[in-house]
């Protein structure tokens, strides 16, 4: 008898039916003899909607009141799951962010987990109960709500495993696994067994969007097993898992493809030791993620710096730039939005130093221009423009034979 | 400058628009130079939509799941008016039941307050803050999320403003103030310029619905004056306080009534000393009120009990009566449904002795009969037919002119 953890996201918990629908597999995995901890998200749309009404109200809604009201959503799917298990027969008992013991940083829209008091949660498995966790939120010490921003109910899923010390993490989804690319796009794409936490992490990261690289990372930290799977379709996985003992003859496991990228070019800013660090930190105190940075010193005394942000951190990136002029001291700002990542993914990429130049001359030949370009042990991304990310994905997911029968199922 | 607490229901924030104009309310208030916390509802229609979620999955859902689901619904409501306050100028801090302390026994669904911890509202004013708390739902001590049944947005106004030694409460909802009866149903209705709390006690309690019996009880017991207003129309409402100096020479004040009333009659239980406490409070036990009580001893052994409920208890009063049986030890239940109570409400009655006497003159004149009646210092009540109600309620406000001239306005 073990202890499983299962997520279900947006879509698992849509309507009625999808509730009704998790429920059957809750109670499967507690037929199988394991105490259960489900974390749920906001019912398809809700939060969408809760969006809605505040922004009637308010163009820039406070962070803190956004917090609050969007909690709402992952309440309601709480407490009709456990109705849900209930009816069939089950016990089961739900609990908000803060009655799990989600506690969380002070800070709202994207908090960060400290601490998970697991007591609560543990007396209820001991009582024979199925417990339900609101994903995507916690509480601070001064008990403010927060939410954990993107991929929060999956980082929820994740940090409970983890100290629960549960034996697996199942992830249910709108889809059955990872796949070498997103199958929505490209129609060659085929579902992966298994990939390593790393190779998980790059394709996260880079917009595979199946799992949040936040939760993937807590998973790798704490050797928690995971598995993506679909609530719908009864078949296995893709397992996600520090070991992969299969497929290890492919260098590029995935290609994934992320639109909506802004680069920003930073000109004349001077050339001293700490300037990189108070750029970055400035944005960073705003919580805006810079992905790819690259620096080039034009004269002796200044330096130019293009970074990629998401397209909808721009507006604030930008103001937080201009507010902060005086201290970082540069000249101008241009930047280009409409532009899309692509990347290759693949642990085998370590010892293959040809693998970045292949994809170059993959994306010369279909004539896409690279805008920027980032490495890393086991990726290789490149921006192009957005128009093109497609086109690019096809090419290399053709190039480096993912669609071909080298690919495990 | 003073502490006012201000509570909307729910179809005062029942729209974006409606909130917005809540929020002109709350601070016309606040630039009075007063201290402001704000008391919501759910919005609208929000609990209804809820419920019908939640019976969709369950006819008779858990109700500690009920309270999480239906707890989201002020939760919503605050997020909204304190960022509506935000967009309009003013520094605004939204707080759930648990975080503003509202501490309430354990009982899902029909809470009662034990505690207010004011300290986290008060740091809040002290901030200058406006502080708007989700009415209808508390805490327990053990972390668990309740609410505080019908009435409960009121109670928690009420609640707060004894905790907070606030100079008014006022309770801004869809009718200008406290009538003589209904005026939806009755046009002479006219509206009162003040009444006492016990005559607002009577009120309530007969269904007058403007403002729940506990938390008129709650500002009688703590000495909070009330104000019932329109959060439409800037217009003077209804004081509710100890001491009415004005209207005194009305003998009857106002005339309530209340549908959906069923009448349970218990035949043959044992004519012991503890009969009719077993029984009352074997039903209390499950938190169902029992109204009007008859009692009619038959011979020397056995005695019927007849007593008044709401009709929406129905089914549970008989099944906890069934289920108690043999402690009970009475030979059949029988049940009228479809009955209504009207009763005459005013506290000049206690010097009154006629007063009963003439409401069943006036009910019998208008070929009404009665089916059972109660009485208490300052009220009269009748259960008659549902179909008559309306009738009898007529009747009886013409026959104690209360569409007069009599009345201040």
């Amino acid at each position: 008898m073990g202890l499983i953890v299962q997520k279900f996201g947006g879509t698992s918990v849509g309507s009625v039916e999808r509730i009704l629908n998790a429920a059957e597999r809750v109670i499967e995995e507690k037929q199988r003899g394991n105490d259960v901890v489900v974390v749920v998200s906001a019912m398809g749309k809700t939060t969408d909607e809760l969006v809605g009404l505040a922004k009637q109200i308010s163009a820039q809604p406070n962070k803190r009141e956004m917090d609050m009201l969007l909690t709402t959503g992952e309440q309601i799917t709480i407490s009709l799951l456990s109705m849900a298990l209930n009816e069939k027969g089950h016990e089961a008992v739900s609990f908000t962010g803060w009655q799990a013991g989600i506690s969380t940083e002070h800070i709202h829209g994207n908090a960060r987990i400290l601490d998970v008091k697991k007591e609560r949660i543990q007396e209820q498995l001991k009582n024979g109960n199925i417990v339900i966790v609101a994903g995507f939120q916690g509480v601070t010490e001064a008990g403010e709500i927060t939410t954990l921003g993107r991929g929060g109910s999956d980082t929820t899923a994740v940090a409970l495993a983890a100290a629960l010390h549960a034996d697996k993490c199942d992830i249910y989804t709108d889809v059955t696994g990872v796949f070498t690319t997103d199958p929505r796009y490209v129609k060659e794409a085929r579902k992966l067994f298994s990939v390593s936490y790393d190779e998980m992490l790059e394709l996260a990261n880079l917009g595979a969007g199946v799992l949040h690289p936040r939760a993937v990372e807590f998973a790798k930290n704490y050797h928690v097993p995971l598995e993506v799977r679909s609530s719908i379709e009864r078949e296995a996985g893709t397992i996600i898992e520090e070991e992969v003992s299969m497929e290890q003859n492919l260098v590029v496991r995935g290609v994934a493809f992320e639109d909506e990228i802004t680069r920003m070019t930073v000109f004349g800013l001077p050339n001293s030791l700490t300037s990189l660090a108070t750029i970055f930190s400035t944005l960073a105190k705003h919580r805006i993620n810079v992905d790819i940075i690259i620096q080039s010193t034009t004269s002796a005394d200044t330096t130019n710096l293009s970074f990629s942000i998401k397209s909808e951190d721009f507006h604030e990136a930008l103001q937080v730039l201009a507010n902060n002029k005086t201290v970082l001291n540069y000249e101008r700002i241009e930047s280009e939005a409409g532009l899309a990542k692509v990347s290759i993914v693949g642990s085998g990429m370590i010892s293959n130093p040809g693998v970045a130049a292949e994809m170059f001359e993959v994306l010369a030949a279909s004539g896409i221009q690279i805008k920027m370009v980032s490495t890393s042990e086991i990726k290789v991304s490149a921006v192009v423009e957005e128009q093109q990310m497609l086109k690019a994905t096809e090419a290399l997911h053709q190039a480096f034979e993912l669609s071909g029968t080298k690919v495990q199922l």
